[in-house]
């Protein structure tokens, strides 16, 4: 390809909204434009690194058998009434009423598509298990869409899912789907952290995040220095660094020395920290005590619309609301207001506290199980209690890890030190269990003709943020560094003059090179050399090979070959540049697979 | 591929809705299934055969230089408000509110996010010609879609919009689209019937239609049997079987002999019919006359939102309306309402005639000039006029083609029989003008540095419609007949029973093929042969062969092969099966290229 016959619009500046590198670079090298907000076009550069993906994707799905389909993107809206997503789903969902007055959804996920198919599909257990995908358009209606094609509102996944006959079945669709994922990254050049995630809304159970480190990431993760542990900080846990104690019974004895409970002034006092200095203590002997409201706890069969829990956690810690949300299978828990507090409590905040605390159940933290002789509030202003021990001077409605997790915490795992950072997720595989297939009456009949409802899963790449991570793991201050697998262009050829000789050698190294199945762009345009070399490390091809009358002239004619990582071009007789080229491309490309 | 490890869900049974063979054959085929009301998902051997219709028409864009791009199929509806075609394109448009507020529309065509890119990029006349192209997902809101994906809500199309600086490049561009178009066409196995169309509101001049013949077309065509003359009927003309009267001094010339106009009574005679049985005469000499309603003319400069004419044609012909609409440059045209037709013309309907009408601009077809002594209504309830002679006894306020050609009329090109066809639309190239440029203030600097508008075309072919139409045209009483280009596997193998020797033989048959890049489905289940080869014929495979035990036996064993087109199968040395097949394919593939 000729550069002047494609469309690289590159540019020098960038726009003042593209905060991340991705963005940035994605916009200056000529591969998006904006079209709308959280909205962007893919100029041809960029479509071609898209389509590498799409087709690595594409390739290690047909690998492990899932079979590739292609639903429509507008979805009746009935499908999403069966599943009980069009209620459930939130704002994100981009709902929409025809000239009919009929109900559709811009898709955002497609369990209800696949799941309806194979719901008129299945009779048999024979036909099981299937695994089915497709790539396609997708929408959110992200409020604030942001970072270029990092969080659109239209972007493309590849959403698979699959149906299987038994949690057997189930696990092998779900390794499988593990095992592909983990390929495509590797073969996109991506540094892919896994993760047991918190699935969310999606429900179900068992899943894996596949998340890339960003600076700007969604989530926070905990990884151990010395394993391979990491978790979404949601859902993180740690060695203990207490004793717990598992029965109250326990504790109870543990308390046998402790003093009995002792009400104390502390005027002005309300801050853990506050509290540290006035008792000349540490924070760890306090039970900080927090009350939380709960929106559509359906825990133990029960539902209830509101709920308020005084959750107690060790002073120096934090509560983890994810963890507290799952707990209670919670649709969304928050602190509770002050007027709550006041009425629940009896007290300002600032001294709520589990003892004889009769108008809330107390969710305590494993490490307030520990905790013998502690400081808590005293239900009143300017008072606490010294000398309280968990078990002998109240009690709990529940005992959990609501902890957060933080750096220098331990490994569960292995005690090694935990570290965080931030990460964006680009795969996520999941087990849905029963959620869809039972909501929408999806059954089989088994060997012995007795119906059953199959298990599925649900597994998806977002293809954007997949190219947008790449470039992110992969540039430096001149541009973009594509990986071979992914590089809209294998070689870029830049004539210092597009003319006699150098356009001569220029058209035909082009030629012989695309020959051998090597992709090429040649900057034919009538720039200063300078202006085609920033183009050249800008657009991050791998391969340079730069065509220069005096390197041509005499009897080995040579050019320079410069791979976009090195400093310095390297002198290359002409003639044997083809082979030289492919080979090292080769190379790259067998390293990548 | 395994037919067991794909998902081909053949079926002898088809919904009562599927009318037409495309539609039958995809679902029965199991290419397709129905997911809403003119929504369709394909399945893995519909989306093979519809990637190959992608993949023919991306080489040949690419062919022509056309770059692709992909926007986004959720637009703002910004763009569509700046080009006007938010209130001009009406309700098939799905207009979407998001959670904020804003306007989107799901894409039925892509004119806006093209030449919003191309303005923002656009600078000098150095960039031009651009074309660019994109394969996506569009919308339109059909408010009774059927036949299947040839008219469905959701489809895919290949739309293509070009840039050019001057009437010459936009031909270069609009001819190199053209020859494209046939290239795909022919590579898919297409009989396609080239119309010029009216181009309707899409607007511009230059169009040209690519039509395929359909019992279920929108279309009716008008084709010559002695020349390759086609037109869509809504603006088809025919050779003149009269003398038009060029001048009304003509006109008056030629009634010179003619007696003057006389009052007629014509007792409850309305209809031509009962005028020519009245009066003994041929309806070749009466002046029909009727009233139409337009709305929206922009006729001349002026614009108005409703108006009225007369519009006059010769007794045995029927009026064209969507000429009459092209004429009048009006949104519609429709008959005017019995009592708009009382007011004007001050007669009941039946009555109404060019003599003494004051209240309306007549419009006279060129038919209604070379009349000199005919009959007319004369505005007045039982009375006609005799002896009227067009430019002495009335003037038209303009002269124009408005005649529907029908069957039976003379090619205005070579004077040969016409015959009718209906046709669907599968292709379409405009050129748009300034359209869309205008509007969105696209522009450029000259070589002269003076600011100038580039010209627009655009270019559209529906890949659902074209893959439907490829069935339509291939097909027998027992299935598909895929030409090779689009099939979705070249070669099935049939194993009368997947064991033993006739295993063994297929499954190295099938990997013998696929390491010549000759694609295989190969039939292990464990089903009846009979029902095996009605699959294979239903889905159309273009060779099968059938490996049976009998014929493996002995020394030279065979295996039987047979094209989908042919009765009797051949028996075939195993051991020259595969050099054969290669053969037989690429013949067939380069005939199709």
């Amino acid at each position: 390809m000729k550069y002047s016959q494609s469309f690289i619009p590159t540019l020098r500046e960038v726009p003042t909204d593209a905060i991340i590198v991705s963005h940035r670079l994605m916009f200056r090298a000529g591969m998006i434009r904006r079209l709308g907000n959280g909205l962007f076009s893919y100029l041809p550069l960029g479509l071609r690194s898209f389509r590498k993906v799409e087709q690595i994707i594409r390739e290690e799905m047909n690998a492990i058998g899932s079979l590739e389909i292609k639903p429509t993107v507008v979805i009746p809206g009935e499908l999403w009434k069966e599943s009980g997503r069009w209620d459930s789903m939130g704002e994100a969902l981009l709902r929409v009423k025809n000239r009919l007055g009929a109900d559709f959804v811009v898709s955002p996920t497609a369990e209800e598509a696949f799941t309806a198919l194979v719901r008129d599909e299945l009779s048999s257990y024979r036909q099981l298990p299937i695994s089915l995908y497709q790539i396609n358009t997708k929408y959110r209606d992200e409020i604030r869409p942001r970072y270029g094609v990092m969080r659109g509102r239209e972007f493309v996944m590849k959403d698979a899912y699959s149906y299987d006959a038994d949690e057997a079945s189930l696990d092998k669709s779900y390794q499988d789907m593990g095992r592909a994922y983990r390929r495509v990254f590797k073969r996109c050049g991506l540094s892919v952290i896994s993760v047991k995630a918190d699935s969310g809304a999606m429900g179900g159970s068992g899943s894996e995040e596949f998340m890339v480190e960003s600076e700007i990431g969604d989530n926070t993760l905990l990884l151990c220095k010395s394993c391979d542990y990491a978790a979404n900080v949601e859902k993180a846990d740690c060695k203990p660094d207490f004793s717990p104690r598992l029965s109250e019974e326990l504790a109870k004895a543990a308390a046998a020395s402790t003093p009995s409970v002792e009400k104390i002034d502390t005027p002005n006092v309300r801050t853990i920290e506050e509290l540290c200095s006035f008792l000349k203590t540490d924070a760890k002997t306090f039970i900080k005590t927090l009350v939380y409201r709960a929106i559509k706890v359906e825990l133990q069969g029960a539902e209830s619309e509101e709920a308020f829990y005084a959750v107690c956690i060790r002073g120096d810690l934090e509560i983890n609301e994810a963890k507290l949300c799952a707990l209670l299978k919670a649709a969304e828990v928050s602190l509770a207001s002050e007027a709550d507090v006041v009425r629940l409590t009896g007290a300002p905040v600032g001294f709520a506290g589990p003892v004889g605390l009769s108008q809330l159940k107390v969710i305590a933290d494993f490490t307030v199980t520990a905790i013998n002789d502690g400081v808590t509030g005293a239900l009143a202003k300017d008072l606490h209690y010294k000398h309280v021990a968990y078990g002998r001077d109240f009690q709990a409605w529940m005992t959990a890890d609501v902890r957060t997790v933080k750096a220098g915490d331990r490994c569960s795992l292995c005690g090694g030190e935990l570290y965080e950072k931030k990460g964006n997720e680009l795969g996520h595989i999941f087990k849905l269990g029963y959620k869809y297939t039972k909501s929408m009456n999806v059954s089989y009949l088994d060997e012995k003709g007795a119906r059953q409802i199959p298990l599925s899963g649900s597994y998806g790449i977002g293809l954007d943020r997949t190219l947008a991570s790449i470039i992110e793991e992969h540039h430096d201050d001149a541009g973009i560094i594509w990986p071979l697998t992914v590089a809209p262009y294998h070689v870029i050829i830049v004539p210092i003059k597009y003319d006699g000789a150098m356009k001569a050698a220029a058209d035909k190294l082009a030629e012989d090179l695309e020959r051998q199945g090597i992709e090429v762009l040649l900057d034919d345009r009538d720039e200063r050399p300078g202006v085609k070399f920033n183009d050249a490390d800008l657009i991050g091809i791998p391969y340079r090979v730069v065509i220069g009358d005096k390197n041509l002239a005499g009897e080995s004619p040579k050019v320079e070959i410069k791979r976009r990582t090195e400093k310095e071009s390297r002198l290359v007789e002409l003639g044997k540049a083809v082979g030289e080229l492919k080979e090292k491309i080769q190379a790259e490309l067998s390293q990548l697979s």
